[in-house]
């Protein structure tokens, strides 16, 4: 196709168009933003790039993604060590030390099961989870997975996996988001408020 | 802050929210698809930013960006050579490609005349457009600008400027798009394509 001459520019945008969030047409419009502005733009993500692909590396612990291995949350000693929180995905990690929720330490799955996606107990890190709970420091896990059925599933299965070991085994509490309206929420999420209320 | 550890990472979401199309969230979202997709996608992409920072300049000629100036397309025989089509921006130059709608050259304004933004007519290439017109081989120029306030107002701008010379000046046709329903159409669409209508 000639509408984007030179094919560095048409695979510049293919490539784009390939990260979440992007389509073909913002692909295009992203391409565009970057050769218009070369260098306070273009040139620094072409070395931000080249450096965390030189950097980044994935936790041999947790399964995080840092630029030091055992990551900088795996070092910390400030954080509490008896608890660790296991998620799906590094997203939901970031999430959570957003939230600052808690000072734990962290596990992720990398995933979730799933038999449509053909996605097995030994495609997650959940030996390497059953291993960490097998260490007598470890005296708590809570199950941070999404709410969905097939990450209620995998919670299910961990905590079968986990019940040979001494750890208490617990997961997020269900209820009203905080600045959320009721008329706009799930029944299921009402019924589960309702039942898990707590005394004013 | 501490919920994406290592600084590079970091910088590489900050730079990658300064994309149109993705924000704070998309660009982290952005960031952990490429450090799960080394291979497949961080690499060549990275590849693929320098590459084109090496190759792709703007045409000296008309303002497209290409690997060659003058572009594929001031270069191209086969156009049509007393024809110009003035466009905004690359993106509309491209979309006008893609529709294959006319085998012409464009030149390519880099914006439109807008008081707001500090945009005056020695912003654009609109002189250049003055002394491309003034070659015995243009006949015709079509204003391609968008239909918006500013575009106009440019329009209006350039056919003063092109006054001068012996060439046609014509712009785009206004009315209802090829699909359109006249229900979701403005007022101001409508009479002109009740104005402008054509005969069966």
């Amino acid at each position: 196709m000639t509408a984007e001459p030179g094919s560095e520019i048409e695979r510049l945008i293919q490539l784009l168009a390939r990260l979440p969030g992007l389509g073909p047409r913002s692909a295009r419009r992203a391409a565009l933003h970057l050769i218009k502005k070369r260098e306070p733009l273009m040139v620094p993500l072409a070395s931000a790039i080249t450096d965390a692909l030189d950097k980044v590396c994935e936790c041999s612990v947790c399964g995080n993604v840092d630029t030091v291995d055992p990551c900088a949350i795996c070092r910390d000693p400030k954080r509490e060590g008896g608890l660790l929180i296991v998620v799906e995905d590094v997203a939901d990690l970031w999430a959570l030390e957003r939230a600052g929720a808690h000072k734990a330490r962290y596990h992720v799955l990398g995933g979730v099961l799933s038999a449509l996606d053909g996605v097995g107990p030994d495609d997650l890190r959940i030996a390497a989870l059953v291993e960490r709970a097998a260490d007598p420091a470890v005296s708590e896990i809570v199950i941070a997975v999404n709410a969905t059925v097939e990450g209620q599933t995998t919670a299910h299965y961990i905590t079968d996996a986990l019940a040979g070991t001494n750890v208490d085994v617990s997961r997020l509490a269900h209820g009203v988001p905080v600045g959320g309206e009721l008329d706009y929420l799930d029944e299921g999420t009402l019924t589960q408020a309702i039942r898990a209320r707590t005394p004013f």
